[in-house]
């Protein structure tokens, strides 16, 4: 299972495509994880940022994309390097356009956490 | 002190009760934990999720409901094995109508964190 | 890099000023920490809670303000301590107003993650 939550400054609407982002890291989850994230367990969702202040709260533009990651403990150090510095290089590159117009704050965070799940979705996708 | 987040994708509105949901969460941590989670200090609160991609993005009845549990640092081991197998098993239930009309993924995260804390609750609560 | 989420009950709309209290924080961060906070790195944000459970569901004056930070792994204990003791004081002493009218709930929680990042807001900073 791994969970992934974008948010974003509301500064950035029309700014970037929302859903293409959340279908890069669902698709990266899926299809270059070797099966680490089964397909059933993955959901990424997105926050729209109304409110917030940003370094010393001077620039307008200053705007942020922030995507935590969470998911069940066990993948390997190996693993996890390897996998996020991929994800982020491809989010990065997805953006790349952003930065060129605008002063913006891209970061990923990862965490485990001991959790407990129940999932009809994985036998949806066997259906 | 104990927070619960409740998140829930929009395709579920209609489908559960959400303020039910969060008063079942709320009754467990003040009846069941034995005291160990002060009354006062619990606070459940629920996220609607507008923008997601579940899965392989492809069905949109795909669903999710994700509890995260945060709480101060000092529950024993046993504790946090019982009670939130506990809680997850009354959550699930509450939600079988729902698990049977739909792909529906449900999952718990307990994580603990250091925290600084005031609250008049427990005042109120004294009466 | 220092995030931190402001989640606030929508029951204390026009109690406090979230931007107050939101700069309140990102100047403790960039002033007050000497520079263990680098200024393009620091990002406040707040969301309105609307729905929501608190201690035992019976009193609707009950509200709650619960501060997240999560931010790279390296300060020392000495500092997270001194640091984020200050900051609990600086934010509990400009909500004492919302303390002497109705019960409310204070939190602050401090987390450290894994992080990947690529931030241009601090080429805007020197430009």
């Amino acid at each position: 299972m791994a969970h992934a939550t974008v948010e974003w400054t509301a500064n950035l609407a029309g700014e970037f495509d929302l859903d293409a982002l959340m279908r890069l890291i669902a698709d990266e989850m899926r299809l270059r994880s070797d099966g680490v994230f089964p397909v059933g367990g993955i959901r990424v969702r997105g926050y729209r940022v109304d409110d917030y202040v940003i370094a010393d709260g001077t620039c307008a533009d200053d705007g942020f994309i922030n995507i935590d990651i969470k998911m069940g403990v066990g993948r390997s150090n190996e693993f996890r390097k390897a996998f996020f510095t991929a994800l982020f290089d491809s989010v990065k590159a997805s953006l790349s356009d952003v930065f060129d117009r605008r002063p913006l704050a891209l970061s990923i965070y990862v965490e485990e956490a001991e959790g407990w799940k129940h999932n009809s979705i994985h036998k949806r996708l066997k259906g």
